[in-house]
């Protein structure tokens, strides 16, 4: 098994990223405006004609930790979970992000990474500025989107 | 062990970004300006105050793929490997990256992992448009830069 990893540093409080991953309205500003469900069941992330996925929320420890399973979306994703770790340092909060439970590392596993490295970005763009870049206007980085 | 993956996909042709991933002005348009040293053998990337890396050319098959193993930087990735991948699917080239052979998922290798899709965007940048970021002037994730 094989996981991605990334760590971004915000100046916003953690409670603001804390809202930004646990709201549909905060979720809807970074990762994807067509986010909607139930925010103590089942998230549902949808990105027009790719698809997209369902997060069943799994976890939720209020400014530090939110853990969430793929109940739907690509066949590789279901089971993995997704995790965001926040922490405080120096004035900044930091996010650890981990999608754990790849059964192999395949091209699209390269893929996703790369991409939730982007959306992080937007993230943090989101809730210092107010506006991230959620799809349909995510940062195109492949054929693949 | 554990490992950092990344996929891009570039507009331009692969001999581009070949020619990006294996000279010092190439590697200087999008990882880092100091970069210098001896294409066929140890190349050295610097980073002002933060430090930087000494990477040995293992592998380079022209427009298809290059290999390097880090011989000098921070304790976490002396002995890591390097590769990118390039092929070609439909008029675009794909880099498929590997940072491979971490000995543990520490909070750096995080930072890491995000950082590199930050310079893989910045490739990808540079081989479509001729202008990169490379540091210093690399886009900024967190409080370790």
């Amino acid at each position: 098994m094989v996981d991605i990893l990334h760590r971004v540093g915000v100046t916003a409080a953690p409670e603001k990223v804390y809202a930004a991953l646990t709201t549909v309205e905060g979720l809807a500003g970074w990762w994807t405006t067509d986010t909607s469900g139930d925010e103590d069941g089942v998230l549902a992330f949808r990105f027009g004609e790719v698809g997209g996925f369902d997060m069943r929320v799994l976890e939720k420890v209020p400014d530090e930790r939110v853990r969430w399973e793929v109940t739907d979306g690509p066949d590789e994703w279901i089971g993995t979970t997704v995790t965001f770790e926040l922490t405080q340092h120096d004035g900044w909060t930091i996010v650890l992000f981990e999608h754990a439970g790849w059964q192999e590392p395949v091209e699209f596993m390269h893929h996703c990474s790369t991409k939730w490295a982007t959306f992080l970005l937007s993230l943090k763009q989101y809730v210092e500025t107010g506006t991230g870049a959620p799809a349909p206007d995510d940062v195109r980085i492949s054929d693949w989107h």
